[in-house]
């Protein structure tokens, strides 16, 4: 069995009202060191299986199929 | 600056429907070999000040506060 967690971000200037958000209510607690945030989305996902470059190209085309929107995200890929 | 991601996940035995959904939607997309999928959050974050030990405890101390339900959801740190 294969383990692998795929991180989707939001790319670079797309805007993330969600992140901004959390921003304020960050620094409307008093942490006032926070910049910015923007917040993304993991996925831990178990595969079947032990050959991890087939396992590496299935999660790609995952990500392009379903769990990223390559428009505006960036997804990364890490096999365990 | 410091920079850094929380990664925030369920904790095992927590229900998660939108990992389920994930699941199903990935096997009928022709993903056979998907076993489970978890879905979970994470806020990359930008900090003023260069204090990495300072940096850590206050990112702990949002995630106990906002940024995680320590009920249900396990979080991790990475500084940068």
């Amino acid at each position: 069995m294969i383990k692998a967690r795929i991180t989707v971000t939001l790319k670079n200037g797309v805007l993330d009202p969600q992140g901004k958000a959390i921003e304020h209510a960050l620094q409307g607690l008093g942490f006032d060191d926070v910049g910015s945030v923007r917040q993304g989305k993991v996925f831990d996902l178990e595969l079947s299986g032990t050959d991890r470059d087939r396992a590496e190209s299935e999660l790609r085309s995952m990500c392009d199929r379903l769990l990223a929107n390559t428009v505006i995200e960036n997804y990364s890929i890490a096999v365990s």
